[in-house]
């Protein structure tokens, strides 16, 4: 790869676009992009639009709101510029990249706004979009992310969607499902606004369920801050824990092997070792480096990089190294403190990082030896992998935790367990009943893994299976696993990874688009698009 | 359109490629492709494999059995061929196709298998996939979408879905989705048998839950009679009514004109007029000419018409004309008798076109006027729509019947009143109260039209949109209106067409399959695939 790494660690006092404000119960999370700030060259993030560097670091100040400032019960994101709250993204930054750029950049943005939703839904922190200023596209969709959008009434602020009209593509990041699913705009008025450039301004927006209210300019602040006051009024001071860097050169609990020709990866993670925190207090001094939040930044980390960053590999294997006992030890202090808040943050950034395991466009296999310790919750990478090869030995085992029954729902709202035994829920009751942990007989017996070879097979067959993997259409496969991944029941989130991000790739690649006469193409040029108006 | 014209209308005497045979309450449909009868050049159909023209047989084989011989209880799918059920979608068909008719050739094809799923849950009518031969690719979609499926144990007859290994693309007639979520396959299994190509035999495939059963050849035909022996135990004698033929060029019920210039249709369906039937008896006699039966089959063919053979048509106004009393009649009567198998069957069909409707690539316009008649089932019209204008007259009206309130679902499992009002389900009391008929400010009132333009703008605003609407990105507008077509909940249908589908058209468009190197291009050529392996 000749383009420069994308590094995904950030922190506020490094941020280029985003200010991040605490007092008391509420952060406020003010946009002002550097137009010069970009991540590549070709573009400039006027009128804050952003590109993926911008979106990195609204997605770790969300993350960091969590873990750092407990005590936020509202955030409010708003602009620091005149008259604008957000562009949306840039579309020069889009008609330069590439189309895996593209499709991964949306999906990264998609990711930031569920993490919105989930702190929303898990945490009970209120988002409050203060639209100073026009939110057109992104801008609009990460207004509606939030739980309550007001707008300012100047006379030319408007929320819009004009992705469809001015670009001939989508709005990318779950704007259209969000209008329907989300917020119930009747779809007829979905369809309106979607067509219309200009979008709608603040009464007209009130009145189609776009917006929640309007404020005149002189009252708009007074608006939102009496409106902030009422839903902070019952706020207790928390104690947060600091998020140090996680050091994506030398990972703690994880051991990522690049195997470039071969197009694989080997990515290991370790189980914790030496004395666990065994009280609530004690977690808390851990912090950052309690191994639940250490390994699973650390996994998160990896997972960005190698979407991002390692294009060719199309295929990671997934193993685990070390003490089962001592996961499962994890797991017990874990569901045992599951109402302090800090345990629940951890627990929810872990079923985070999962999620984003089972969206991420390669596939998996996970290989369980002796030595592994796929227990509890590292068994979720397991349940998440495409499939499983477990040594036929006696000294290999998985094991089960309550953490396998809940903690870590897939985007479909089932746990990878449930997922797992559609066809036979009553398995569930053998997988999670007195015996905990199963050799690989008893796994391959209770359909908890796809092959156990022998001895004698087992690197041929290992071996094989990469190669074979490895040596099949890489579209075919993205479009396979996002179909068997999510069996059962779909939800907003999965609407949006499913059906939204497959027509968003599809319009991505179509002439329409992205052809010398495509909408995107030609944006703000002097040229204009030229479509061929077959319907497909 | 310089491609010959596609006809949708057959008739068993004509088939080329199925055989209909009906044994009192057995109906078995037998599969033998004629190679050189294709619906195009270029291409053989061997090894049963099928184009649009065997499809079109099977759909309408299908929809026969159902109003023909509603005495059938069991219908056996099975081939002629030795050794082969069916070979799937033509390859050479598919890579000699325009992307274009690629996914509608698709889409037929998903509604035929719909058609089969909807006559088994509806109807009570059993599919059984007899597999006297390998059934690979589309075939094993086939046999997926029967009740039960049946394979031969012969050594060498296997089911699989080789389209990920050997032609780098998706099973693009649900097959991934039907593993998962109608077989509930479990997902490293489906994952296996998705990526090897020669599949597996009746041992594994029973094992793994791909079959119902396996037997010896010299077993193979006993055992399928015995089963549908006992499938059709309790069959009693009726009588079916005989499908006339849907004239194309002369329909009765439908006007449609096509401004070609203006990329835009006029399709405008007549209300029934003089005297209709009363009793059961009464539509049994009046059979196919019976306006909710004639009128929807002119309305299906007009539909499948404008996909295929209309590219350009991008917009569809849809109008009605006539009493919209006489089309409240006919929903009592339908209503009043929906337990009769006929009525019944004419209902179930009226679903099928909506539905059909919900899912054509097109935008639809609704335009309300005096002397339109959106009542009832015509309602439907409107509410499919992705948008209303009602001209602001008292005499311009709209009006509910019983059967907007469950009789046509959509793939989502909603009535379209339902999906309308998800914001407000409230307001399905105001809608299906004592007051039947709404006049345009009652309609607008109600949130039933999306625009209620008064007589002076009435005709410039309906140019300017239907102006504005052609000249927008046909791509967009088509992955715009699959996202907000369907709000609300998701079923295995809608995941066919949204999640499914968009991916498939995705991977149709990629170099990896239909680039110069690609897999779908060099099948069963001398040249090799050649993949970029970048994962997207």
């Amino acid at each position: 790869m000749s383009n420069p790494e994308i590094l995904f660690q950030t922190a506020p006092d490094q941020y280029k676009h985003w200010r991040l404000a605490i007092d008391g119960p509420v952060a406020t999370l003010s946009m002002d992009v550097q137009e010069d700030e970009t991540l590549a060259g070709g573009y400039k993030l006027k009128l804050n639009s952003y590109d993926l560097g911008v979106d990195i670091e609204l997605a770790d100040a969300v993350q960091r709101i969590r873990f750092e400032h407990p005590e936020v019960r509202a955030v409010v994101i708003t602009s620091l510029k005149p008259r604008i709250f957000c562009a949306g993204a840039n579309i020069y930054m889009l008609g330069s990249s590439s189309h895996a750029f593209k499709v991964n950049f949306c999906k990264f943005t998609n990711e930031t706004r569920c993490a919105i939703e989930d702190d929303s839904s898990h945490s009970g922190r209120r988002y409050i979009a203060a639209l100073n200023g026009t939110a057109s596209g992104g801008g609009y969709e990460l207004a509606i992310a939030c739980d309550e959008i007001y707008l300012v009434d100047d006379g030319n602020s408007a929320v819009s969607l004009p992705e469809v009209p001015l670009l001939g593509v989508l709005p990318g990041t779950g704007g259209l499902t969000r209008l329907v699913d989300k917020r119930k705009v009747r779809r007829d008025r979905a369809d309106v606004f979607s067509t219309l450039a200009e979008g709608l301004k603040g009464k007209r927006a009130k009145e189609w369920g776009l917006i929640d209210g309007y404020f005149p300019t002189s009252k708009f602040q007074e608006s939102i801050d009496a409106r902030i006051k009422q839903l902070t009024s019952d706020a207790a001071p928390v104690e947060g824990i600091k998020l140090t860097p996680v050091d994506s050169q030398n990972y703690k609990y994880l051991k990522l092997k690049l195997n470039r020709d071969q197009r694989y990866a080997d990515l290991t993670v370790l189980a914790p070792e030496g004395p666990q925190p065994t009280t609530a207090e004690q977690i808390q001094e851990f912090g950052a480096a309690y191994w639940p939040l250490q390994a699973y930044r650390e996994l998160d980390d990896a997972l960005l990089h190698l979407r991002v960053n390692e294009p060719l590999i199309g295929l990671v294997c997934l193993r685990t190294e070390g003490d089962a006992e001592n996961v499962l030890s994890i797991d017990q202090m874990l569901a045992a403190n599951r109402d302090h808040w800090l345990v629940r943050e951890i627990i929810l950034n872990m079923a985070r990082v999962l999620r984003r395991l089972d969206l991420t466009a390669k596939s998996f296999f996970a290989i369980v030896e002796p030595g592994s310790c796929f227990a509890g919750n590292l068994l979720e990478l397991l349940l998440a992998s495409d499939r499983s090869y477990m040594l036929m030995d006696s000294d290999a085992t998985l094991a089960v935790s309550e953490l396998n029954q809940g903690a870590f729902p897939m985007s479909n709202g089932l746990t990878r367990m449930q997922s797992r035994f559609l066809a036979e829920p009553e398995r569930l009751d053998e997988v999670f009943g007195d015996k905990k942990t199963f050799d690989t007989e008893e796994a391959e017996e209770l359909g908890l893994i796809t092959f156990a070879p022998d001895d004698l097979d087992w690197e041929d067959e290992i071996r094989v299976a990469i190669e074979e993997r490895t040596s099949l259409s890489p579209d075919a496969l993205t479009g396979m696993e996002a179909s068997l991944r999510f069996a059962g029941p779909e939800t907003m989130d999965t609407k949006i990874y499913g059906r939204l991000t497959a027509w968003q790739n599809w319009i991505f690649q179509r002439p329409n688009a992205v052809g010398p006469e495509g909408a995107l193409t030609n944006y703000g040029k002097p040229t204009q698009a030229h479509f061929d108006y077959k319907r497909t």
